[in-house]
């Protein structure tokens, strides 16, 4: 074959980090769905319950975003970092939940979570240094860590601890080229909340080790357990958090693409680093969110009447306890921590009582193809032979989702076998004796 | 001091592209603005008239956007790359001038141009590679090369040649690792338009040189000279081409942030060198355009009534005479080339006319403090000792800008000396002579 006259070439980095994603892992998945299956796919991958009816955005943001449309007032280019009464909104809002006001020049606002993440990590870039990730989690840290050519150092969430970070585990990965740890909190996907003295335990150990904190809270709020939610920005007067957040979730409203990086630094120390002016450097060559949304945020976030959020989250806290009860019910898969937030659980794949599922993403393939339910696989988030499920859909989903679930694990399940679930679950009996 | 126990910092990277974007450029002349000018700043900096009422968006498009967002069937994510109607209504707009058709495929929606330069340039980063770009251009070009570590190498667009490309020069500037080079037409900087012949030398061009063509057509259509708009697509059969695109200009919505990349590559050469993959690897990790933005793209692009587009190519036409007409009117700054389309012209300083006037920087931080008039250095754009001048403005914005911009030149003219506007402007004897 004569060479090529064409000398340019694809950038590598940019196809592995795209494949790193939760979007790469899921068209591995979803290329097993059958065509023909006349019950319709069941979707319990994505936190994103905006087509359902129960879930509607409320209309008061609605409103809000259409008469800054039709004012016409904001349909020019917004100013660097966000429009001064939206960023100024954001500060209001998070500092409800702090014991010191942010102000709005430490808001810079975003294209979602998704490109605060990437501000945040791109500015921490820098040859050899590496950053501590939590297994499992959300995969486009370790996507856009390797896109900036961040080296990942993963820590566990352990589960018989109710998913809290293993800090020993945290310690023993640093090396002075750590920059930061990363903290998604509530919990996707464990469903987990962190309790008040575990965040601060966690800026004590960031404090000792000398770096900074990344808090990803896109799902602030979104909490229906014991555990209230604390905010990292609370600590920053032990180490200094940058705060990353958007509308997505708690405003169900994630194709708005709005959201924020925000810098909590009693201590000045992110200024003091070139942290503040890098950020700015990122923001000043990077695409602004839409301004009429933009100018929407004050009454978005300052005014929407807190009977949409408690709707939201009265929802959540019953389809979470659904799926969890539900889950225990099958054979094979067990969820061992009840949910106490944010949109996911994580069910525990016991192979020993399934036939002919080799692992984590085998079962999701199969489920896919046999019962067209998709699940996120584990191995896609770091943590194998487990599974990720959102029950953030309408309880009818659940229910015929769970339903197929429960057809699927029966057909595969071991047959002869004396199992553990069987006292508990008495009414199978007949199957599986 | 001790030293601190901190051991994070910036990423240098970042920090010195966002000094290159114009952004960065114009922070350094806005702040000579003086604060205690009654008369108000007159920016004549950056292309977006949305702020004057001659230039209000469509109500056509207005009512597309507020109509998917009202629908609340967009609220959720759209799929990696953009809802497949939207994409199919980029192909179908595209491929009206051009000689074949585009497919949903080829096209890939972005957060406004900006964001499709950035996945252009990302995705052809490799370790050594080069890039060929216009001088003067649009800096954000050299911001986003400098940041993927591309090498930018510069080709002059020669205003005695109505600013053609300088393709003697082009060919001298390539060697092995050169990969692309970027065309912007209609132009910004220049306001010039590119002729038909003009524009298959170039792509013949990229061929012998085996490198690919990166189309920046965001200004595409806004043209009122003698050449006709012809989009880079058509020579697709002769080099493969990535043209890059968005509402900002044409529908005058700079803060809707939606744009597009499309390949045209009859060919599939950027399919079979990895561009294409690597394109979506870009998409995978990024946060994509406001969804039901995107689900107005159907209606916004095929169905917007023409007189709106008419009347916009009108003013422009018309405040681009008004403004060729009275700088050269104005001693000490010229314009050699009418425009013909975009939202600019550059106005030629010839400072043996000036006094105490060191180069275009000095001039333009000069008239801001001294008349509240903000121009954008040509030194920001690669062409020292000219300016820019934005023409997409309120007509009487631009009466006011050129009277204080003839005080000001005017007050610092030199003196005593025979000058040869002289001639051309009587009227300014008694003040000169
Ligand atoms: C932990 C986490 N961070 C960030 C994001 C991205 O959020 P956004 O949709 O606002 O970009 C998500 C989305 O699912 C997420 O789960
Ligand atoms: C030549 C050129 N390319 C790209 C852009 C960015 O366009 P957008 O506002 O759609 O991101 C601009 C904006 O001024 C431009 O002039």
């Amino acid at each position: 074959m004569a060479e090529s006259q064409w000398r340019f070439g694809g950038n590598s980095k940019v196809v592995g980090a795209g494949a790193m994603t939760l979007r790469g892992v899921m068209e591995g998945v979803m290329k097993n769905l059958d065509e023909n299956d006349g019950r319709g796919v069941i979707h319990l991958s994505q936190g994103d319950p905006s087509a359902f009816p129960s879930f509607r955005a409320s209309a008061f943001a609605e409103e809000a975003v259409s008469n800054a449309l039709r004012s016409a007032n904001f349909n020019g280019y917004s100013s660097t970092a966000g429009l001064p009464a939206a960023r100024s909104a954001v500060a209001e809002y998070l500092s409800k939940d702090l014991p010191y006001n942010v102000t709005s020049d430490d808001v810079f606002l975003t294209n979602g979570c998704t490109q605060a993440l990437e501000a945040a990590l791109t500015t921490l870039a820098r040859s050899g240094a590496n950053i501590l990730l939590p297994r499992p989690g959300y995969p486009d840290y370790e996507a856009r860590a390797a896109f900036v050519g961040l080296e990942a150092r993963h820590f566990d969430l352990v589960p018989e601890n109710d998913w809290e970070v293993d800090l020993a585990a945290v310690e023993a990965l640093k090396d002075e080229n750590t920059v930061a740890i990363v903290i998604i909190n509530p919990g996707n996907p464990c469903g987990n909340v962190f309790k008040y003295d575990h965040l601060k335990k966690i800026s004590e150990t960031a404090k000792k080790m000398g770096i900074l904190v990344i808090a990803d809270e896109v799902y602030g709020h979104l909490t229906f357990g014991s555990n209230p939610f604390t905010p990292m920005g609370v600590f920053a007067s032990i180490a200094p958090i940058i705060t990353l957040g958007s509308l997505s979730k708690k405003w169900i409203v994630p194709g708005w693409r709005i959201g924020w990086l925000v810098i909590n630094d009693i201590d000045g120390i992110l200024t003091k680093h070139g942290i503040v002016d890098t950020i700015k450097g990122f923001f000043n060559i990077s695409s602004d969110p839409v301004t009429f949304i933009q100018a929407a945020l004050p009454e978005i976030l300052l005014k929407t009447p807190t009977e949409f959020y408690d709707k939201i989250v009265n929802l959540f806290g019953d389809s979470a306890d659904k799926c969890y009860k539900l889950t225990n019910e099958i054979p094979g898969i067990s969820c061992p921590i009840k949910p106490q937030g944010c949109m996911f659980l994580m069910l525990k794949l016991d192979l020993s009582k399934l036939e002919g599922i080799k692992d984590d993403l085998d079962f999701c393939c199969k489920l896919a193809k046999e019962e067209s339910v998709v699940l996120v696989p584990g191995v896609g988030l770091g943590l194998k032979n487990w599974m990720r499920v959102t029950f953030a859909v309408e309880e009818s989903y659940i229910d015929e989702a769970f339903r197929r679930m429960r057809a699927f694990c029966e057909r595969h399940a071991k047959k002869h076998t004396k199992i553990s679930y069987y006292v508990e679950s008495p009414i199978f009996d007949f199957i599986y004796v």
